[in-house]
């Protein structure tokens, strides 16, 4: 047998290096799959924006994820939908329904004040984990630095658990220009006022996950990965892929390496 | 249980609303979870260009989906091999053979006349839906708005079941510019002289999706598909994703919402 | 029964024609949807970089692969992780144990002088049929012509089974530039002085299929071919595909078609 010596990774139950998993409508045997190959992995699935309310699988996927220790939440959107309709208590009784401990509550489409945010933050903290998503979805709005850092300094303080930097699927909104670049000058700004831990960066590409692992080390929380990706992201804290092998085993052992 | 309001939606067997999905060499557990996650949403899978021809699924595979009230369908290319083969009658054998009732006319890669064509669409709409795919696939080709609609006129007076606007697999070609872009113009033209409900739009990427869905409603027909994305289409035609949730819940409740 | 002609194509065990497919994590279920649909068609499985290592359901995916009568070896970066850490005869024993009879040498990431390559070769080539990679994962790194020439021809009098062309799973290095495009002036440099019979060229990208596939006929050896392509690479071989249906049914019947 090989033995590799590898940087130091966390070990479920993660409270840091969470891997933060996109299904936007996986059926069984693919979430089998997942399971299978890398459930030790995976820390939280997110089932993206409103695909679990309309997927015909609901009850056997959560139960799938439950048995290998993965949390599993609803998209934002979902959450989004619900307030615009007047029904997050029907909302949060499904999700006590489902057995959800964890829930995102976002403005990503909908606008409502940071005030709004906060008290809907404070009271679902009462009951669940909450993750708070930061940034918008739109391609065009850029929020300067100083805004993030107060929203996510105030959500932190009503009470998140994480709070969720914008990516979206693609990757090319939010801490990301429109060609998927990082934006540097912002998540610098956010290092130097707010621990990293508190955040799950959305980094859908390649480049991304490289850029958010060799700048915080390999136990950087990423989130918005793709299901096909999560190995591959796996292998990137671990120095197993070349982008980043030389940087954890040509010297240094953990830690940046940028 | 959360009960969400959603513009209405057509329902199988659907005549408008149609999506039509792009598989291109799916094996059985794939199959099995694109259907238990989805196949209320789907209403016609085509096996792409000719892919149907080498897997080696194939009867297993054309009665799941028959089984779950999906028609299945050849790519075009298969039918313009067979033709320029000379062998279309030992194709309309097969395709009886395999209890198809629905076929692709194209003419995206070899050429003939428009007259050649009709003849063709006449000669298997006795005994088939046809669906008539327009536009080339070819990158550099440009064809001018008034030759679309007169193809597409003559096409439905011959007899066929939709028309397909080409897009291809990569929706880079036909309705779409190189870069993906819609072509607005092309498109208002058809909408001006002929009911959409007749066109499948073949309209891979999302921000295709998004624009048609804005454009003609939550019932536009929407074709090659990914199989990965059909929830992500149906969320959005129900406003369940950020793209769309605004426009069919922020007020209008059905309809077009740009 | 439809009965197509086709350019002639060559049959497992193939010297020529080699398609070889990157793992970069599938599941046993994917494995077995790839296998029913398209064994055939499959010579080679790279599990890809360091992902061998982590994926939790090693053996039995192997064990698949080796019933369909498909050759498994590992990424170049797991050898050269094996290699910074100096532990290659544990990697040899475990290859050993595996059942593995073939091998990437490799030094994308991880310098070492051409010598040292070629000693490891020799090494390896006494128990293994060896693969080479040559070229670079650098996207700023042109390797000239020349060097690319003087590379291969050294490498296969060490006795290596085919040296494979770097494109990465991107397809943006190496062989291409940035941009996808293929460096056509590299390879009529390399066909010139080298049979390309001996040469696995990484193309990720279908464009980049239909080049090689032009150019040097239906049994031009490709890699890293993601699992989701493979069924698309064989239509391609065959004039099955849009792309080179022209080319493979429209008079010619075999050989290069550009």
């Amino acid at each position: 047998m090989l033995e590799l010596k590898f940087p130091e990774r966390t070990k479920k139950p993660r409270k840091e290096g969470i891997t933060h998993v996109l299904d936007k409508g996986l059926g069984l045997n693919a979430v089998k799959d997942l399971i299978g190959t890398s459930g030790d992995f995976i820390d939280i699935v997110k089932l993206g924006w409103g695909t679990g309310y309309i997927t015909r699988n609901l009850p056997e996927k959560i139960e799938l994820y439950r048995q290998s220790g993965i949390r599993v939440c609803f998209g934002g959107t979902l959450f989004e939908c619900a307030y615009i309709q007047g029904k997050l208590d029907e909302y949060e009784g499904w999700l006590r329904d489902l057995g959800f401990d964890i829930l995102e509550v976002s403005n990503g489409t909908v606008e409502f004040t940071l005030d709004e945010k906060l008290k809907l933050i404070e009271r679902f903290a009462r009951s669940f984990d909450v993750l708070s998503e930061v940034g918008s979805k739109d391609v065009n709005a850029v929020v300067a630095p100083y805004r993030w850092v107060e929203e996510i300094k105030a959500t932190l303080k009503a009470g998140v658990f994480k709070v969720v930097a914008e990516g979206r699927e693609s990757g090319t909104v939010g801490v990301f220009r429109k060609s998927g670049e990082v934006r540097e000058g912002l998540i610098e700004e956010i290092d130097h006022e707010i621990s990293c831990g508190h955040i799950i960066f959305e980094a859908p590409q390649k480049a991304q996950q490289v850029w958010f692992i060799k700048r915080f080390g390999p136990n950087v929380n990423l989130g918005n990965i793709s299901p096909e990706d999560v190995i591959s992201v796996e292998t990137l804290r671990l120095g197993l892929r070349g982008d980043t092998l030389m940087g954890f085993h040509g010297g240094v052992q953990s830690g940046p390496i940028l």
